[in-house]
C-alpha cells in the first residue's frame, strides 16, 4: 500500500470529508459511532445582507488546509484524532432561497447530533445558521443550561433586516426571543464599526447581554477581555456554545467573508481565544460562519476556518487527555 | 471648462449612472421626460439555485466600459443618445433574502416605466426578475399583445425549485401560468447542457413554446436559426419583451455568471441576434440578467452585458433614424 | 424529505462525489455494482514541465457543475443516470514528487475498474497519467484491441521532458514503445503551436500514428477533420480510449491549464467531438486532464471538463437507449 | 415603501454615492446646502510611478462597505449623519495623461468646497491630488494657518520623478515650495522601506518637517509615537489637514496599492490614529489616496479607505455632540 | 550540463528575455549582430484613456510561454530560430507620467534597430507607441515606402483624447498628419463597438484611409476581408509596419486589456491574419500592444500576444526557408 | 540620456534582474567580480506536498517592488547598493519532476558562488531547495563552522513524504543526517499549527535542535524569543546560515505560499528579525523560499520576500559601514 494509512494520504486525494474523517451516512450511523464531535456542514447564504457566496462555505472548509489526521497541536501537545471519535456528517438540507425550511434543516441535522449527545461543530453557511443550530444544542440539554460565546464584528441582534426576521444580522435575538437562551448568557466578543443602532444596543441591555468591542480590547489588551469574557460566560451555564463569525478577524485575514469590517482581531487573537475557551469551558457545540469562497483570492479564509475547527477540536482534546472532557 | 460636454469626461470620472445618462429621481420626473427608454437596476440574487453575485450586476453592468454619450454604432451608423431619450432610473427596492417583496418592487418600479410610455430596460440581478418585469409590461399593454423572445441556456421554466416557486429557474413558467404571456408567445434561443429534465419540456410542448436549442444551431447554423426565431416572434404578438440571460453566452465569453453552461453562443453571434431582433420587431421592453461580479475576473461578462444594451438602444435608434419606433 | 430524492439535492450541498454519485468504498464494492462506468481522480502534477496545480483538478471537476442526477442531454434526449449504472471511485494513491509511484497507483486504480468490466473515466491530473491508464484497459481488454482518440495541443510524444522520462510530454511515446498500444493505432486531433520538433514527427511518422492539426481543421473544416479522425480510430481497434486534454480548447474557453496554447477549438466543438466519437465508436475509457484550478479564475475550465464527462456518459446511454453499449 | 427610507436600502442598491449620501449637483447647491464636509473624487493616476489603477479608487471606495446611514460609531457613540451635514459632490473634472491639467481640476472643485467653508474630503486618486487639494483648503483658510498630518509609508518629498515635478512621490515638496505649507507644519508617520535618498531627508531636515518611521513605532510603540505627532501637529497651525496614503498600512491590510511597502501599521492602528487626530485637532479637509482597485481582490482596501473616510466624520461627529467642531 | 543547450532549459528558468533570446546590450551590439528581428519593449500606460496596466506588458508577453528555443511552427514547418538572428533589446527608456519623453525615447530606441537594418518587433504598451516606432521605422526606409496593417477595435484616429494629443486613441491621426505614413497606406481589420464619432469616419475617409468592420466580416466572411485587406496593403507601400491592438481580439481571448470590447476576433483568426499579412508582405516592423497584466487573471492575453510575435517570426522563417524575406 | 542612471530606471522597465543588479553571465564573471553577496534562482516546486507554483517564485521575487538601485534603508541609514558589490547570477539548472537532479543543480550553482568567497541568496522555490543550498555553503566554509537561522511554521524535519525523501518537509533532517550542520547548530522560531507529530519532535530533541513556537512568542514576547534565538545561534558556529520559508509569516501577510498556517507572524515581525539576525551574526548565505505566486494575488508575498532579501542585504551593508562583515 503507498500510505501507511489511508488517513495519511495527502490532503487533496480523495473525496473530501473534514480532514478525511469518516463520513456518518445516515442517523443510525450517528447513533453506533459514539461520537465526541460531529463535522455538520450549513450551506446556505440565503440570509446574508451584502456579499452573497457562503453556500460554498462548508466545501471550501472541508478542502482547506494540508493537514492529515495524524495531526498534533504544537502548543497543547496533543493529537486530537488519537483521543477523539470525530466524524463528518455531511450537509443539512437546505433550500436555496428559502431561508425557513434551511433554517429547519439545520435545526434537524444538528439536532440529531445534539441528541446523540455529541458536540456539532457547525461549518457555514451565514449567521442565520446559529439560530437553528443553538436552538437545537439547547433544547438537547434541557433548559437554562446552555451559554453563548460568540466572536463576531456584528452583534447580530437587529430584531430584522428590511422586514426578514431569519437574517443573517438576527440570529441572537431569535435565540432570546424565543427563550433559547437567555440574554444574559450571552457574552460577545469584537463588536465594532458602526452597527446596530443605539436602539438595538439598549435591547440588548435590557436582556442582560454582555459585549466587548474592539475598543475595549484597544484600551485593555486582549488577554484581559478575553479572561473576563470566559468569566462572564461561564457566571450561569453549565455548557457554552461557541460561535464564531469569521469576520471578527479584520479583513486583511479573513476577506472571503459577506461583510468585512476592517480594524479586527488577528488570527493569533482569535485561536488564542478559541482555544482558551474551550479549555476552560464545557463545549456543548460551535460554529464558524460566514466564510465566502468567492472573495477568499488565495483560500486563507478557509484555512483559517479550518483552523478554528482545529483549536476546538484540539482543546478538546486536550481536555479528555487530562481527564476531563 | 475641462471637458467639451459633462457627458463625453472618462467613464470612470462620476458617479456611475449608465453611460452618465441623467438620472430620474422620481416618478414625476419619469413621466416629464417622455423617455424613450428606461434603464432599472433589479439588483436581486435571492432566487439563485448555485452561484449568487447578480445583485451586484447592475452596478457593475452600469460601471463597465469606456464608451461616452457620442457613442456612434459602426454597424448601424447611428448616435444613439442623438436620437432617444434614455435616462438611469435607479433600482428597484428588492429586500435581500425575501423573493416575493422583491418580485413586487421590480414589478412595481418597471410599471411606473411602462405605464409611462417608455421602454423599461432592466439590469439584473438573477432571471427571477423577469416574471414581475414581464408582467408589469404586459399589464401596461393590455391583454395579448406581448410575446417574449428569450436567449438563455435554460429554458427557466420548471415548476419550483426544492419547492422555491419564484426561482429563477420558473419565470417563464409563473408568466405563462399567471397568463401575462400565453406559451405560444414565448420563443427560446440558445438551450443546451442538461436541463430541465423530459417531464418539463412536455409542460413547454403542451404550452405552445418555441426553442431552438444550441444541437439546432450548430446542426442549421445560426443564422437560420434567428431568423425562423424572429419569424416566430411575430407571429401572434405585435410587441416583444426580449429577455437576455448572459449564460447564453459560452462560459469564455461570460464567465461571471450563476450557472455556466459550455458551449454556448459567442458575443458576436449574441449582439447580432440583440441587434436584429430589436430591428425587426417592436420591443416594449427588455432585461440583462445573470451578470455575477464576483466571477467575473476582469469584467469582461459585466461589458458584454452592456453592450447588450447599447445594442438594443443603437437598433431603437436605428429604427427611429429610419422613421420606425 | 426536503428533497425528493438526496440526488436531488443542490450541487453544492453535501459532500461532492462526481454529481452525487454513489461512492465506491473499496474494490469489492466495484466487483459488486457491475457499474457501466467509473469516475477515478488522479490528483498529481509533478510530471508537468510548466504552470502546475492539476493536481486541484480532481476536486474541482467533482465540484463543478449545478447539474443533477435527473440530468437530461438536450441534444441526445437521454437522461443518462437512468440508463447507466455510474459509480465514484475516489483517487488513485498518488504521491506528490514521486511520478514512478504515482503511475503505478494510477494503473493498479484504473486496472480495477477495466478488470471489474467498467469504463474507467479517468480526471486528472497532469497527462502523465494516461500512460498508465491506458496500460491498464489495454491490458484488461488483451493485446491490440485498443485505440487512442486523442484530443490535445501537444502530440505528448516526446521520448523525455529535460531526462524526465514519464513527463506529462511522454505518455503517447511510452504506450507505443511499451507495446501498450501501436502507433498506427492513435489518432490525434487539434495539435497547434510549436511543440514538438521535426524529430518527433519523424519519428511519430515511422510509427503510423495519425493526427490532424488545427491548420489542417482551419483548411478543411471541422466536421470534415472530425469524420476522418473517427474513421481513422476506427481502423484497426475494437474498443477506443479517449484522452481529452483540456488545452486542445482555446485558453478562452480553457484559461485554467498548465501549457496553455492560443487559437484551439471552441467549446462547442469540442463537446460535439467527444459526443460523435463516443457515439461512434466502443468506448474504453477516457479521460479529461490538465485542468488546473489555480488558473481557473471563474473556475470555467473545470466546468467544461465536467462537461466532457457528461457527454461521454450521456452518448453512451444514448448508445444503451438505441440498444447499443 | 420598502424601505424605512431611502438611506436605509441595502448598500448594492441604487446609484452609488459615498454612503448614499445626497450628491450636489453643482456649485450653488454646495453653496446652498452648508455642509460640514463634502466627498470629492479624484480618479487619477497618470502621476503613479509603478503599479496604476487609483483612477478607480473613488468608484471603488463609494461602492464599499454595507453599511447604511444610520451608522453608529461603536467606540464614539455616535450616529455621524444624525449629528453632520455630509454630501458627495462627486468627482473633479481629471484628464487622463495630463497631470497638469487634473491638477487645476483637483484644485477648483476642492476650492469650491472649501471656500463654501466646508471639509472637503478627497477619494483618491494618486497621491499628486494632494498638492492640489492641500493648496485649495489652504487658500481658503488664509496664509500660515494649515498643518498637514501625513500617514504614509513614503515622505513624498522628492523633487521630481524622472523629471516629472507633479508626480505621487512629490506632493509634499511642492506644498513647501509654493509656499501652501511650510515645512514645519508637516508631521509625517508610517515612513518607512527604501526610498527617499538621504539627500532628500537633508531637505526635509532643512524645512523642519517632522516624521516619525516605522522603525520609531517599534521602539517606541505606537501610542506614544501617535501622541507626539499630533503634539507637533498643534504646534503652529490652527487647522489640519489629513493626509492618508492607503499604503501606510502593511499590504496585508491594504493589497490594493501601487507601491505597496511590507511592514506597515495594522488597520486597528491607522483608524485609531485617524479618530485620535480627528478628535484633538481642528480639521479642515482630509484626502486617502492609493487605492487600486485592480489589485484588490476582494475589496479589503477600499473597505479601510472606506472606514477611514467614515473615522473622520464619526469623530467629527462626537467633537460636535460635545459642542465643539 | 543539465540541458542539451541553456535555450532548452524551462521558460521559468533565467531571467526572462523574450523567449530566452541573447540579450543586446548596446547599439553597438545590435550594430554587430546583423539581426533579422529584434524585441523592443515599451512599457508605458501613460496614455490610456480607462483601465491601465500595459506598462507590465512588456514583462509579462515576454514571461508568458512554455515555448523554447527550438520551436517549430506546426502550421509552417519551420523553426523560426534555425533560421532568423532575434535578439532582445531590452525596453525604451519610458517615463511614467510623461507622454512626450516617453515617445522620444521609443521612437529613439526603435530607430536604432530600424537603422540597423532589422525589423523591430515592439511589445507594448499602450498604443500611443505606434506612433513613435512606426515614425522610426519610416524614417529609416525612407519617404512613401511604408504602409501600416492594423488590427483594433478601435480606428485610433481621434484627434486628441479630452485635449491629449499623443493619447492611445490618435496615434494613426499623428502619424497620417506628421507625413511619416499616408492615410491611403493605412488598413484597419477588426472595427466594431462605438467609437470614434461619424465626425473622425469623415476625415478617415478624406485621407484615403481603409478600415473593414466586424460587421464587414460578419457579412462577407474572414478569409474574404483579409484577402482584400492584404490586396489593398500591398497597393502603394512596398514595406509594410504591422500593428496588433490585443483588443482586436474578443474580450473572451484577450481580457487583459485596457478597452475591451466584445464581439472580437477569436485567437484562430488573428493568428492566421498575422501569418499571412507576413507570408504576403514585406514586412518592416510590427508591434503587439495594450495587454494589460492587472486585467490578465491566467495570464491567457499575454499568451495569445506573445504567439502573434510567434506567428510574425514563423512566418518570415518561412519565407527565408523559401529564399525570401 | 534620459535616466541619470540605467539603475535608476523605472522597476518595470527592462529585463529583470534582482533590482536591475548586474547579472553574472558565467562562473568566471562570479570569480571577478569579488561580489559580497550574490543572488541565485532555485525555480523549483517538484517537493511540495500541497498548493504548488513556487517554481515561479525566483521570477515574481526578481520583479516585485518598485525600489530603485539607489535604494536607502531607512532604520538602518545605509544604501547598500553604495557598499556592497551584489550580483544576479541568474537560476540553477533544476528539471522539472526531478528533484535529485534538481538538488544537484542548486548544489552545484550555489556552491560556485560559496567557493568564490560570496554570500549566496537563494530565492526559492520550494523549501527542498535549503538542503543543497546549506550543504554547499557548509562545504565551502569547512566542517563545523556554519549554523542554521530557520524561520518556518514547519519544523521540516521529517524523515519522509510518503516515502520521498527529498521532499520540501525534509530539508533540515537531510542537512543534519549527512553530517553538513550538526542538529545543535540549528535555531527553528515560528514553528506552529499541527506538524510535524511527537516522534519527530523526539528526533529533533535528540539531535540538540532547540526552536521556538508561536506559542512561546505569544506567551513571552517576540522580542525576547528572538534575542534567546539569536544567543542560541552564536553559541558553536561563527558562520550562519538565514532560512526564511516564507509560511513563517501569516497567511495574512503571505497569502501566495504552498502550506498557509494561520497564527503566524506579522512582516514587522519578521523584517525585525531578518535584520538583527543578519546584524548580530556572521552571515554566510540565506535563503527565502516558498513564494507561490498563482495564490499571490496582489502580489503582496512576493514584495515581502523582496523586502526579506533587501533587509538582509541593508543589515550587511550596515555591518560594512561600522567597519565589520
Amino acid at each position: 500500500m503507498v500510505y501507511d494509512r489511508m488517513d495519511d494520504r495527502p490532503a487533496f486525494v480523495g473525496i473530501p470529508t473534514f480532514l478525511h474523517l469518516p463520513a456518518l451516512a445516515d442517523a443510525e450511523a450517528l447513533q453506533q459511532e459514539h461520537p465526541d464531535a460531529v463535522i455538520v456542514g450549513a450551506p446556505t447564504d440565503t440570509a446574508v445582507t451584502h456579499r452573497p457566496g457562503a453556500r460554498f462555505g462548508p466545501r471550501a472548509i472541508r478542502a482547506a488546509s494540508n493537514l492529515r489526521r495524524g495531526s498534533y497541536h504544537l502548543g497543547l501537545g496533543v493529537q486530537p484524532f488519537k483521543l477523539l471519535r470525530v466524524f463528518d456528517y455531511g450537509d443539512a438540507d437546505v433550500v436555496p432561497g428559502d431561508i425557513e425550511r434551511t433554517n429547519q434543516a439545520v435545526r434537524a441535522k444538528v439536532g440529531e447530533v445534539a441528541k446523540a449527545g455529541a458536540r456539532p461543530i457547525v461549518l457555514g453557511g451565514d449567521h442565520s445558521v446559529t439560530y437553528p443550530s443553538v436552538s437545537a444544542v439547547a433544547e438537547a440539554l434541557g433548559r437554562g443550561r446552555l451559554g453563548v460565546v460568540h466572536f463576531d464584528a456584528h452583534a447580530d441582534t437587529a430584531n430584522d433586516s428590511w422586514g426578514v426576521l431569519l437574517s443573517h444580522g438576527t440570529p441572537m435575538r431569535r435565540l432570546i426571543e424565543s427563550g433559547a437562551v437567555p440574554g444574559r448568557a450571552f457574552v460577545q466578543v469584537g463588536l465594532r464599526g458602526y452597527w446596530p443602532p443605539p436602539s438595538v444596543f439598549d435591547w440588548m441591555r435590557e436582556q442582560g447581554m454582555r459585549w466587548h468591542t474592539i475598543h475595549d480590547i484597544q484600551r485593555r489588551g486582549f488577554e484581559a477581555v478575553l479572561t473576563e469574557a470566559i468569566e462572564q460566560a461561564l457566571d450561569g451555564p453549565d455548557r457554552i456554545y461557541l460561535s464564531v463569525d469569521i469576520d471578527v478577524l479584520d479583513p486583511a485575514y479573513a476577506p472571503g467573508t459577506g461583510t468585512p469590517e476592517p480594524g479586527g482581531l488577528t488570527a493569533r487573537e482569535l485561536l488564542q481565544a478559541v482555544r482558551e475557551v474551550t479549555l476552560r469551558t464545557e463545549l456543548a457545540g460551535a460554529d464558524v460562519v460566514e466564510v465566502s469562497p468567492p472573495y477568499d483570492a488565495a483560500g486563507i479564509t478557509a484555512e483559517v476556518a479550518h483552523r478554528v475547527v482545529m483549536e476546538i477540536l484540539s482543546a478538546l482534546a486536550a481536555k479528555r487527555a487530562e481527564g476531563g472532557a
